[in-house]
């Protein structure tokens, strides 16, 4: 079975054997002949998809009432892979989403490592460093560079941890922030679990 | 006495009987003939003004040992201004820095307004929302428009309120973030105010 995770800028593929990734921009998605299940954040690709009858659009089969209109289907997806935790998908935007006893309570999204380097950045050229990740976050900064990392990191930290609730990190920074989350569970496939699941509930 | 707090952008003034603001762009400081006590962060704007005698720069009186090298000195004169307490300047950037019993323990930068929504909406034009200053924060989101606000509001009020101290609130943003932090003493002239205070003691 050929799953895709499609975003802004890449399909991301699970095979049975490996995971790879393709560029929106220069991949030709009619090239592919297999079956293929998916889910899309990207509009373009998705009218485009729906042309393909070998690509499958997952997230039909999905109850969306059980979450809100304009949330992504990839965060959706990633929380009906979870029966109770906060899930942090890190990637160009980081969304975090709680869900107890298998009840979706909310979520909210908060900047991507890039587009938040590329804020402090733009505000001051004093401010353009690279966040350090090995930070001690129990102590207030008395420097320019952990002072952005602990605007970025710690107020996220914080808001994460008051939920007290088990934590499981996915999305391509995942092995990032879990120099952070140290307790976090890395699931990097949490997003084609959920659709996985869906699959056989056909 | 005339006062003076120069940014990236603008020149704000002091007077015994207002204040106002000049943009940097297009102001010419050797017009002025009165003596004007300043501090700047612009560095090129610094240059420029040590030609210019009865431009007297009031962060030479200042004990910078007390803080940190790279530091501002709008948020060293901010914390003049204060004994105890957490200081949060709220303008294109947010500092917030602790101080306890008349020593500095150290503070973090969080993007200011402008930056944090150009931030989202360069991630994604589905991210592209004003914040909404009157969200409740105690509920997670189940909509784009509070997920991004509660992205960017709860978790900063998180991180401050977890200091248990008084909460100053300064900066042009200050009476926005206010709705925000409710319990916060609002003092738009914090700067000016520790300014003074260094004057006094020369």
């Amino acid at each position: 079975m050929l799953l895709c995770d499609i975003g802004n800028t890449s399909y991301h593929f699970l095979s049975e054997y490996d995971s790879f990734k393709k560029y929106v921009e220069n991949f030709d998605a009619s090239e592919v002949k297999h079956k293929i299940y998916y889910i899309s954040v990207n509009k373009e690709v998705s009218v485009s998809l729906k042309k393909l009858p070998n690509w499958i659009d997952v997230s039909t089969h999905l109850d969306k009432t059980k979450y809100y209109e304009t949330m992504g289907v990839d965060r959706m997806m990633a929380l009906e892979a979870v029966e109770s935790g906060i899930i942090i998908d890190a990637g160009s935007a980081i969304t975090v989403d709680v869900k107890r006893d298998g009840v979706f309570c909310g979520g909210f999204i908060y900047p991507g490592l890039n587009a938040m380097r590329e804020s402090y950045q733009n505000i001051s050229s004093a401010l353009a460093y690279e966040f350090n990740f090995d930070i001690d976050l129990q102590t207030l900064p008395k420097n320019s560079q952990d002072a952005i990392t602990y605007g970025y990191l710690k107020t996220l930290y914080c808001e994460v941890m008051s939920h007290k609730m088990e934590i499981i990190l996915t999305g391509g920074d995942a092995n990032l922030f879990v120099k952070i989350f140290k307790d976090a569970r890395v699931d990097e496939h949490l997003v084609f679990k959920g659709m996985k699941k869906l699959i056989y509930d056909f």
